[in-house]
């Protein structure tokens, strides 16, 4: 095993998904032993440790990116979570979500709106962010 | 017509997309007169006109949005230009379709990788931005 | 504000999605305060406005969209009430959808009558249309 | 083999897919013998053959599908052809294909309604429908 | 009707999809009366019923393409019952939906993940296979 | 560097994709010079590696997910030649391109058939395999 950039790796991962991310991860680790490593090495370790783009930008996008495949509500959840968490705003999420409107149409925007909405209620039920 | 939101839109149409959007909608303007009209006042005039996310940030989302839907290589190359247009890095547009590997596998963001190096390549004959 | 498209687009609206619709917008009003002009403008004032087609061929088509690009039900099912609301028949929803085994596969097609079925049970229950 | 189907998919699929399909099938039978048998049988001997709705709702729904799935250009010609041929307007399908904006977003649409002005400038250079 | 197809069609769909494709083409016989003859004629009386390739590579590739459209949570459930009882080994279904984190990305291959976790614990719950 | 599951990888992918995947790689190097270690390590050195699954049925897979995918044409000629460097006959994946009419619809499969005609020709002109 690559240490340095598993290590790298989790610190980055903790950072932008925490409690989420681990929760998902350890459903998972009986199905697939090696999960926690896969999800670790490339996506943190390698991809989100590269310098030349900042976390928040790097939220954004896969924000973008879930909304336009459509049917990936528990990652969206998930990567709105992780926006928060380094350092995006509600409102900056909100507009990449209704920018979605024009590029991958209304339909898988208004549905994301949809979770988003849902989202931030029960975090708000806990704590204001 | 609203006036102020076409205005409005046109602006930020211009910035935005430059010669590449012009282009893009001349051709499409002898099969859909209003098409103009529709691609400034709602993408442009409203979207692009809210103040809740800045231009750079908006581009690197449609990138990130354009390489998950795959498919769109020329709508691909005209916001490549548009992002650099309002201030993305070349290293930043990389680094998002990079991540994409993550979020939309690699064939889409492969895929990505080359319509953009072509691009780089065409630009570069011309000058350095 | 555009008043003659946003009262056009309103007509229409309400002609199409009725109460659904409604009911989708208000639910959304809280996280984005615009996004009724937004709903009703482009897609309702410009599009559904335009002479070239009928209001019933533009229903099925949409039904045609979301089964294709999956992960929609919730818009299938505003659409599929919508398209009842404009004069199509239920029969004509079912071929469009049965017709996407062909165009978009068996399991999207599939995943789409499951839900049509499902709605079709519960409209019988209030009235018959 | 079920003869009445095949005949009767074979008059379906002359009228509708004309010679634009009769030379996609051609190019296939190399590769696989029963090609022309599962394209003629179940898309037009059942399905194309169902009487609860019309061949040219039919195609301007199938036009819905390709744009909004993507990437499916040469298909997408061959179905504007055969709206077209079963009598739809080009005006009825430069609406469905602009509607979509709405529904798949910008980016699919403008790439389709491009691919439609190259068909229809082709097709006048011949003759006038 | 094409008897021999239909009744080769019965027997590979019964060996292929059990109960599971029983009852769910029993659900939407009320909508669509002839769908029992579309599902069990071209799928598996043409297709399943070819000789070049074995049941259980066939339903790796149909796991591997549910996964990879994403949104089709009950087909892959279907299929992945199906894999088992044509002898595809649980192992063997967890490793397709794993290197779909390659192609089709991390959160589609996640969420199918989690979806054959929760099918193998209710699997488990009866007998063991 | 972890050089153990590079050495593995880079073995595994030379196996599989051949000089096409070499060519590939080559090419984006000048934009990402780390991607040839991003492709070798996780998609070879993980993935492949891993034992449970034979390379046949993983190049059979992926052909699945690009042709459900669509758009993808570039990787799924690369994988056509993956499939057979690794044992899969011509014949088996045609049967996995023409079973995705079922599960992806017929105008990807088609378009993907098409592909596969083009690679098979222009092999033949080289030599048999």
């Amino acid at each position: 095993m690559d240490d340095q950039r598993y290590i790298r790796g989790m610190e980055r991962f903790r950072e932008v998904d925490g409690k989420g991310g681990e929760k998902a991860v350890k459903d998972l680790e009986g199905l697939v032993p090696e999960i926690r490593r896969y999800i670790v090495e490339y996506p943190f370790g390698d991809i989100y440790s590269r310098p030349g783009l900042d976390l928040r930008t790097r939220e954004l996008a896969a924000i973008a990116s879930l909304v336009s495949m459509g049917g990936c509500e528990p990652q969206l959840r998930v990567h709105v979570h992780a926006a928060l968490n380094v350092g995006a705003k509600r409102g900056e999420i909100i507009e990449v979500i209704l920018q979605m409107t024009v590029y991958a149409g209304f339909p898988k925007a208004l549905n994301a709106l949809y979770t988003v909405k849902d989202l931030f209620e029960k975090r708000d039920l806990k704590s204001k962010d």
